[in-house]
C-alpha cells in the first residue's frame, strides 16, 4: 500500500523585487519559517504563489535553491508542476522528482476547459508514463474556479485505481465540502486535502489528509495546533481552536488572498517588496496588513 | 498612422506523429498549401493550432522552420505568443519580432480569471517595455469562453489609444457579434478579427480587418474569394457566397473544430497521422472527416 501523506501544507508565497524579479533573501526566510512554525510540507507553486507568472526557469532554479540554502528538505516539498503542456509538465515534475520531493501537485492543463474525463485520463496516464519514475507521487490539483476545468471524484479514482502508488493525493481547492466529501467517498486510497483549514477537521474526521491552505502562510502554528487535536480526535478542543483560526482567514478572503498575505508579510518585515505581486494581479495595499494582522 | 492589418488569416493546425511528436512534413505542407489557398497571413500557435499543449521550445523551433524552409515568409507570419507568465511571453514575442514576424497574437494571461483592466493593462504595457522593440505589432486575443478572461472593449481601446503603433489588432473568438461591434465602436485604430468568417462581412462593412478563422485550414480559398468580394463592396455577391462557406463552418462546429478539421485533413491527405491530438483533447474519429467534406 502507498506511503499515505498527511499533515499542515504551506502553498508558500513568492516575494518579488521591484523590478519583479523574484526576492531570494524574502523568499528563503518565509520558507524557513513556514516549517519552523509547524508545517509538515511547503507546497512551492501553488496558486498562492503565483506560480502561473512564474517561468519554467524559476521554478527549477527555485526549487533547487530551497533545496541548497538548507530551507528546506527535498522531502519536504511538494511542489506544483502542472502546466498546459504535457512536455513542460513532465519536464517539470521529472526535475522535482530527481531533486527528491516528497510529491508533486499537478493541476489538469487548465486552456481545455471543454476536456472530458478521458482525455484528462489519457493526460495523467501519458505524464505518468513519460515521468517514468517509481518515486513519483502526484497530489492532483483541483481548483476549478480558476482552472475552468477540474478533476471529478470519479476521475481521481480512476487514476488512484489505476496507478495506487503514483496518484495517492488530492488537493481540492473548490471550497465546496460536498466535493471534498464526495472524492474522500468515490476515492478511499488517496489523501484528500481542503484548500482551506476551514474543512481540515471534518476532513481528517473522514480520512482525509490535513490541508494545503493560502493561511498557512500567515498562521500555520494555530492551523498544525488545530491539526494534531483533530488527529488525536480531541474534536471539541479542535472547535475551540477552530473559532479565531476562521476568524483570520476570513479577513485574509475579505482582502484578496494573495494582497492580504503580502500585506500582513509587508508588515511583520518592515519590507516593503512583500507588497509586490507580478501582473495582472495589482500590488497589494500596505493598509491591508493591519487589518489582517488583528485577527491573529 | 500604424500600418492597418487586414485580410484572411489560417491559425494552422499541428499535426502530430504517432508518438505524439510534432510532425513536421505535415506541418509544413498545409502550411504551405493555405498561403497558396489564398491565406494574407497564417498564425501559428493559436487555439485550433493546440498551442497550450505547445512547449516553448517546439514553438520557437517551429517558428523558425516555417521560415527557414520557406514554406512561409516571415511577415507572413503572426504567430500566438501569450502564456500567464510575463517573462515567457516576452521571450517568444521578441523571438518573433526578432525574427520579423508581421504581428502576435497575444492572449490574456488566463489563469488569472478575476483580473480587472488595471491589472491586465500593467500586465501588456510592461511586455511592450520589455520586448522593447518598434518592430513589435500586437493583436490582442480575446477567447474568453477559454481563457475565463477576456479584452474588454474598453481595455483594448486604452491600449491603442496609449501604444497606437503597437497595439494595432484584435481577434475576437467571442462569437459574439455584439462584442465584435462594441470593439470596433470602442477601437476604432485596431483592426479588429472575428474569430470566424459568419461575422467576416459585417466586420469589413464596419472597417474591421477580416477574419482569423479555423476554417481556414479546410476552406481559405472559399474564404478568401469572400473577403475579396466584401472588401470591393460587393455585397449581394458576397451573400451568396456566404451560404456554402457558413454551411461548411457548422459541419466543422458540430465535429468540435479541432477533432473536425483533422479528420477532414487526415481524409484529404490520406495520412492517418492528422488523426493525431494531445491530449487532454481526443484523437479525431476518422469518420467525421467525409461528414464535413460533403460540406465543401
Amino acid at each position: 500500500m502507498a506511503e499515505r501523506f498527511r499533515g499542515v501544507i504551506t502553498p508558500i508565497l513568492t516575494p518579488f523585487d521591484d523590478d519583479l524579479g523574484v526576492a531570494r533573501d524574502l523568499y528563503l526566510a518565509h520558507a524557513r519559517a513556514s516549517l519552523a512554525g509547524g508545517a509538515h510540507y511547503l507546497a512551492p507553486f501553488g496558486t498562492t504563489s503565483e506560480a502561473a507568472s512564474l517561468s519554467l526557469r524559476e521554478r527549477t532554479q527555485l526549487l533547487e535553491l530551497l533545496v541548497t540554502s538548507g530551507a528546506a528538505k527535498a522531502r519536504q516539498l511538494m511542489p506544483g508542476t502542472g502546466l498546459c503542456s504535457l512536455e513542460e509538465t513532465a519536464c517539470l515534475t521529472r526535475h522535482a522528482v530527481d531533486l527528491g520531493c516528497a510529491m508533486v501537485l499537478v493541476l489538469p492543463p487548465w486552456f481545455y476547459v471543454n476536456a472530458g474525463d478521458d482525455g484528462l485520463y489519457r493526460y495523467f496516464s501519458l505524464l505518468i508514463e513519460r515521468v517514468g519514475s517509481d518515486d513519483l507521487k502526484i497530489c492532483l490539483y483541483h481548483i476549478p474556479q480558476l482552472a475552468g476545468i477540474g478533476i471529478s471524484p470519479a476521475l481521481a479514482a480512476r487514476l488512484n485505481v489505476v496507478f495506487p502508488e503514483t496518484v495517492v493525493a488530492l488537493k481540492d481547492s473548490s471550497g465546496d465540502w460536498e466535493n471534498t466529501r464526495a472524492v474522500i467517498e468515490a476515492a478511499p486510497g488517496l489523501s484528500v486535502f481542503p484548500g482551506s483549514e476551514r474543512f481540515l477537521c471534518d476532513a481528517v474526521r473522514l480520512g482525509g489528509g490535513g490541508c494545503i491552505s493560502a493561511s498557512c502562510n500567515s498562521n500555520v502554528t494555530a492551523i498544525r495546533a488545530l491539526y494534531d487535536l483533530a488527529v488525536a480526535g480531541r474534536w471539541s478542543k479542535a472547535e475551540a481552536a477552530r473559532r479565531p483560526i476562521e476568524a483570520h482567514r476570513k479577513a485574509l478572503e475579505a482582502g484578496g488572498l494573495i494582497p492580504a498575505l503580502k500585506s500582513l508579510k509587508a508588515q511583520q518585515t518592515g519590507d516593503a517588496r512583500w507588497l509586490n505581486l507580478r501582473p495582472p494581479l495589482e500590488n497589494a495595499d500596505p493598509a491591508l496588513g493591519p487589518v489582517v494582522a488583528a485577527t491573529l
